[in-house]
């Protein structure tokens, strides 16, 4: 509790600070972490020795170490990269003339306090820390407990920073207990949003847990529907990229949905392609059928169980199922999509666009990869995250997804009672500016 | 749960509807509810007979009266109003391409299934019926019991009108029951959005039941800072405005904090000038006693406690302290305010701008009543509600608070592993069309 007090104040401060001096903040960070990185590597030596110890696996391992590569300067670059943004705070999206010197503006503003939780990778309180400063917020993180060591120094160093600038050090704080998390997801009264960066479990169970805002998804179950009309060749490629590029992301296909009026030679395609490719194909039975009788040896084609097409794969495996029209494929991905982002293949601009209008997911696409649904590769500049929600930001979420808005009024001693419906007779102009 | 579902499945169609659609349908209820005035005033006048034995008070009574003067006309001109207002849906607010013949949109569509929670006024269920079917989105509504023979007679009226347009009937369904509201509580697959309109009760009672986002504001306590130059007349004005236009409206002023360098006779002209407008003056210790001395026998002026700066009085009663500095005034009320709408009364640009710079509410105002903090005054046309949230809609709320938008992605076979980042050297181009 007093971790989101400390925060809400520290924002009330921040709130009020210029981009030159939240910007030299970040520059000051920056230094300070260049100039202990061997403090740093030597915590992180040693979350990764009691990792090795307690046996955790291999890619874990990967994610907690910072030496490898080029991490840590990529790290540093990230902080200086967010420093060079430009500035989201005080944009203006409403600039009105109400009466005659009665002038309305509305201006982009920090949420607030944020609640960051992520799993292992140390480099994450780099990267949010910055973009919670750049935008004017505080933020309140807790990492993984197999990096603690790591995030206890970088803390640190990043406070120390803090402390010989205009920035309140407590614009960052580290917190380490989970009990500390609960706590927290209650303190509506100071706390904004909640961003979850890490696992489906973890997402789902803090937005079963608190009522703050949650930004983020707990599911990626993305589907492409090929057309009836559906070319081989591009049906093929955009299935195999969607799924192979990197399967561990949100936007990799889970589903796909084939008109049973197309070729068989389209079908045919996708199933060998993403074959060739390493996939496991789950086929629903009518295709498993047929798919069983062209290809009788291959052991990566598999029966689909129902649930298949509920599920996440996040791994080289893929549902495939038959519709009878664009109407069914609409209807199955509205209610067993999780309405990240889904594709259509078509080279028919009608059935494009009833798809386009009828999909109720973050992105719709055609003719194109899921995997473009990216804030780097939609130009955002950077990315906080990728929101399921419909309320505040949808989609690949950049910088202004940590921006709110608050309405200025400027008067000379204006008052409602001389205004119709409020008991005058004076008329708004309502004149944009 | 059902309601739900079929909520869901009626906004799937509706989101797909051309607006002339949307707009003929509401043409449709607006004429069916004229035709079919006498039964709705018939059941109206049955609610108003229960509640006349039920011993309800006269201001619920006149609130449930829809034959009360024009009453019945201006709902049915509302209807039509909105109905003319421009189509919300398909608005573009990106254009850009990604890559030659790769090209990202960014359009406003519906947030999908709203649940309205509203107290006894009956003509509130035509209203948002009007902006819910407009904006493309499903609605349930839950009336107040008071209004329930009423709201069962123009929901029929209303299903009736819908059955023979292209927007599906369950667009708008109607649940009579508490037991009802709480299981809709829960369903998050199905409902995006719960707008309670009421009591303040009811909107925390709710926002503690539910994960679904609540569009709202429990509290209205709004600030009115005089700094120390105010002057007397314009300080008076204003504040009495803000107090007394609607003492009931959440945009009414509760606190006034007073510079205590200003001039006695600012003290003194705003403490008469409130006087004289009925208001009781509860003055915190150290103004108590000064303005005992100078109007001792005045039975308005009343001492203050603490707990008086955390109250939204709805009434003529106003809480009066004094502040040592700007600082102190800002952050009296970011901890004690609701975050509605709060104003500085100064000639002075530069502390007017640190006052809009640190106050964290929707509306920040400077020499200009707090009761301009209005949705119709703004210039939105139209009036959801008003939101304390930061996320999604903050402040008074138009139609676009109804609105989420989806990210439309246009191909012609493209791959995201071409690209530089996924394993290919292709760059984007992010150029705004």
């Amino acid at each position: 509790m007093e971790i989101a007090k400390a925060a809400r104040k520290a924002a009330n401060t921040l709130k009020t600070l210029s981009n030159d001096k939240r910007t030299s903040a970040l520059k000051a960070i920056h230094d300070h972490l260049r100039d202990h990185k061997d403090i740093i590597l030597e915590s992180n030596r040693l979350d990764l020795q009691l990792a090795e110890q307690a046996d955790l696996s291999p890619a874990l391992i990967k994610r907690l170490d910072l030496n490898k590569g080029d991490k840590f300067d990529v790290m540093l670059q990230g902080v200086l990269d967010v420093a060079a943004l430009e500035d989201p705070v005080g944009r203006q999206s409403i600039l009105r003339e109400l009466d005659d010197g009665l002038v309305l503006e509305r201006v982009a503003s920090p949420v607030g306090v944020l609640l960051v939780i992520f799993e292992a990778r140390p480099e994450v309180i780099a990267n949010i820390g910055a973009l919670a400063i750049k935008s004017g917020n505080a933020a309140i993180l807790k990492g993984g407990k197999e990096s603690s060591h790591t995030f206890q120094s970088m803390a640190e160093v990043i406070r120390t920073a803090l402390a010989k600038t205009s920035v309140p050090t407590d614009s960052l704080q580290l917190i380490a207990t989970r009990e500390k998390v609960a706590d927290l997801l209650h303190c509506d009264k100071y706390i904004d949003m909640v961003i979850p960066r890490g696992s489906n479990e973890l997402v789902r169970s803090i937005k079963r847990s608190t009522t703050i805002p949650v930004l983020g998804h707990a599911d990626g179950i993305c589907s492409i529907y090929a057309n009836k009309d559906a070319t081989a060749e591009m049906a093929a490629e955009i299935i195999v990229d969607s799924k192979t590029n990197y399967p561990a992301g949100c936007n990799a296909v889970e589903t796909v949905l084939i008109h049973q009026d197309t070729q068989f030679d389209v079908l045919r395609s996708i199933l060998v392609a993403l074959l060739d490719a390493g996939v496991t194909v789950k086929l629903e039975h009518n295709l498993y059928t047929r798919a069983r009788e062209a290809l009788p040896d291959e052991p990566k084609i598999v029966e689909a169980a129902e649930e298949d097409f509920d599920t996440e794969f996040l791994a080289l495996t893929v549902a495939v199922k038959y519709v009878e029209s664009l109407q069914e494929a609409i209807d199955h991905i509205n209610e067993h999509g999780s309405h990240h982002t889904d594709c259509i293949i078509t080279e028919n601009a009608l059935d494009a666009a009833a798809f386009q209008k009828g999909v109720d997911s973050a992105g719709v696409f055609w003719n194109a990869s899921t995997r473009f649904a990216d804030g780097y590769r939609y130009g955002f500049g950077t990315e906080v995250g990728i929101s399921t929600n419909k309320l505040h930001a949808r989609g690949p979420v950049g910088l202004e997804g940590l921006m709110s808005y608050q309405y200025l009024l400027k008067g000379k001693g204006h008052i409602a009672g001389n205004y119709v419906g409020a008991g005058g007779n004076r008329h708004f102009t309502h004149k944009d500016l």
